[in-house]
């Protein structure tokens, strides 16, 4: 019985060409992170449902994937359970295990179970797939890919140091011209704290970010709604009308931060990695944006986000630094940070600016044209020395018409094709076509190789 | 709460070390699949239970993990079935979805899904984790990479003479030395069909194979217990006591079946395969074995398996070729072939005979010990240096002892360190110790790269 078949919303399957694109980014990604000298881990796909609920808020868990345990998924259910309907209960009772969510409680998970093992500080990279039940829409999918770095166990400072260097190198290798905040969570704490608003902190960040777009009259207003006093407002000033340098800025804000010392702290960190970052060079500029407040109840020092400047789509990378991030699982004091790539969303940046370098699609170089079985045996030997001079090589497997052969030379874009019959055989030699030029030439097995690896 | 964490059973976490070698394994096999013009795909983790259910026998339907649909997973099932506890029928209900079991079936449904898109024949590979709730034992996993490659759309033996390639090539770069064994399901048709007994032909190939252990007369005896008559028996006797080079199996076959034009069939196609590879040339020996019959109510033609040589464990590599791969999908007529690497079993072979290469390790060569603010000022621009110049490179992030320094450096196994006090830092230069011979010598920033990378 046909059935037409389909995948599953919000999943997509990776063609060829698509694929190749991916292990671009991938790779270019991976290169840098080994650069330095972070190491890469793979963890399970399916994690205990232990593990993962209650790790990212009650919406988190309605969005976790649960698996059914195999065997008799009822057996721990009882009869009244079952005639309760209560679907959440039911499925604790018959699921054990969910898919991995994110690649962070994963990790955290990982260092607590391998403790005795690791080396502190642990810098570990990890591209795999995540899986949301979210509703699918442009850009959002139930399975994506994230490309983590983190270290954990070191307090130091030159770990946000060096994740934005990578950040730099890894966008610089794309040819990705990106600007990248900074922010500092002890910066925001600050401000809340010194104006006596600590609960109103979002809706300050919020309301400073539209400065561009509605005015500083309208800002203020905005605060007022917000519940904001005028005195309160007035502190304000300063930050949300701050420009200049990222020095300029930092200035501004210890001056408005003079009685926090959790602010000021905040202030001297973001100076250390600005100046840090001014002696080494980038090639993106850095830039200090009080609006930042990404994921502000889980990070606890820096905060960055990356944007690209040439195309208009969100943050394409971000990251910052937690405390405790073990603590979940019982190990205390382990502090991290980490940055994130969405290699989705930098594909999409790829695409639209037209950046694949041409050899990062590793397709076929070489097609021998298949004319029959005498000609196959005369061709292989030059099929395998091809190969054996790392030329990827294909034979078209049956003596079909040259019309269609030929059409798969183009659809698959190979760019030389060998042709040998009688003639060549005659003579030793086979005929090189240039797909690109349409340029034809009698060569022998060594020519060839020369010729299409030059 | 603290929770000591764990990971569901039959699943694995993948150190650095451990992944650095699977990573040696997979871009192993990836660019030999290159070589050859196969081209990468990769499907979504989860399938439709529509796309999986009955595509692996009854015990692979129960061996499926079954995804619990979001939402309100109940809304499908009444009260009644609630009340039946019939735990199958109620996951059908609560389920659309299941894991990926292999890469076959999401393979054939890909080619259906993407018949417009596809130029015949279709050279794809794929490297993606399965799943299956097996009951877990040693070197068997719920969780494990596939590695297969497969050619749809073509007849042609070349691409089993190509695979047979691969899997010699793929080996001759780990370094493991392998017999290739090959069958043809119509050889082992033919047989059936000349001694009428086309039902017992598992118990025949099962019995061969025991030649060996058990003698002739046991062989015998035990057919004749699997229900086969003297005159049957007689006539397989050539065929038990199969011996001799591929040429002279392959003749003695021929004999045998003269009547079965299938059988006939079966050996005229292991005759050319055989022949082809002989003109091409092999590192690893390639033998017809009869006693091959994996898969048997799978494959159509050619039956391979890959055996290591110099260690005692299962089938490394096996495959062969299908007919009508997408006829369950509704697309007829498509016939294919394919192998599958099994990665894990490789990875013990591997470990087994310490066969990874030195760099198939990438980890940090080179560390810059810590020693405060102002000397990690004076270090910072040589780091960026070295890892501009493409050395892996860290700088510990932490100015802690230095005895936790160098101990990270021992465990992380990196061969070189740099040390730059005071001292250095008046030269202008650093010291670089080689951690392997203990030599230290003072040297500058380009001296510092040139023999980091010699």
């Amino acid at each position: 019985m046909a059935q037409k078949p389909n995948i599953p919303k919000g999943t997509r399957d990776f063609s060829p060409i698509e694929m190749a694109k991916r292990n671009y980014i991938f790779n270019t990604i991976r290169e840098v992170y080994a650069l330095y000298g972070f190491q890469q881990i793979e963890t399970p796909a399916m994690e205990t449902l232990q593990t993962l609920m209650g790790k990212y808020g009650e919406e988190g868990d309605k969005l976790l994937f649960k698996v059914l345990n195999s065997g008799d998924c009822l057996s721990k259910v009882s009869d009244e359970e079952l005639a309760e309907r209560n679907a959440l209960h039911l499925a604790s009772k018959m699921c054990e295990k969910g898919l991995r969510y994110d690649l962070t409680v994963p990790f955290a998970r990982y260092v607590v179970m391998h403790r005795d093992e690791l080396q502190l500080p642990f810098k570990r990279y990890q591209i795999q797939p995540v899986w949301r039940a979210d509703r699918p829409q442009k850009g959002r999918y139930r399975e994506f890919y994230q490309c983590d770095a983190d270290v954990v166990g070191s307090d130091s400072l030159l770990n946000e140091v060096e994740l934005m260097q990578i950040v730099d190198t890894v966008f610089s290798r794309f040819g990705i011209r990106v600007q990248i905040k900074i922010n500092n969570r002890k910066i925001l704490t600050g401000i809340a704290e010194v104006i006596g608003a600590a609960d109103k902190i979002v809706d300050i960040t919020v309301a400073i970010d539209k400065l561009d777009k509605i005015g500083i009259d309208n800002v203020n207003e905005e605060l007022r709604q917000d519940g904001l006093s005028d005195a309160q407002i007035e502190k304000l000033q300063p930050i949300i009308s701050l420009t200049g340098s990222n020095d300029e800025k930092l200035n501004t804000i210890a001056g408005v931060l003079a009685e926090s010392e959790t602010g000021l702290k905040g202030v001297e960190e973001t100076r250390y990695i600005l100046e840090t970052l001014k002696t080494i060079g980038l090639n993106n500029e850095i830039q200090l944006d009080l609006t930042l407040a990404r994921g502000l109840n889980y990070y606890t020092g820096a905060i960055f986000e990356v944007k690209a400047l040439d195309v208009q789509i969100g943050s394409i990378t971000g990251g910052g630094r937690y405390d405790n991030l073990t603590g979940i699982f019982g190990m205390q004091g382990l502090s991290g940070v980490g940055i994130s790539f969405g290699a989705d969303r930098i594909y999409d940046v790829l695409n639209t600016l037209d950046l694949y370098p041409k050899d990062s699609i590793n397709a076929t170089q070489l097609l021998f044209i298949n004319f029959g079985e005498k000609e196959t045996a005369y061709c292989l030997p030059l099929v395998t020395k091809a190969r054996q001079a790392g030329i990827r090589t294909e034979m078209f497997p049956d003596a079909a018409k040259m019309k269609k052969q030929m059409n798969y030379a183009n659809a698959k874009q190979i760019p030389f094709v060998v042709l040998a019959g009688e003639n060549e055989m005659n003579e030793g030699k086979v005929t090189l076509k240039n797909m690109i030029t349409g340029e034809q030439q009698m060569v022998s097995g060594d020519e060839l190789v020369t010729i299409v690896k030059a």
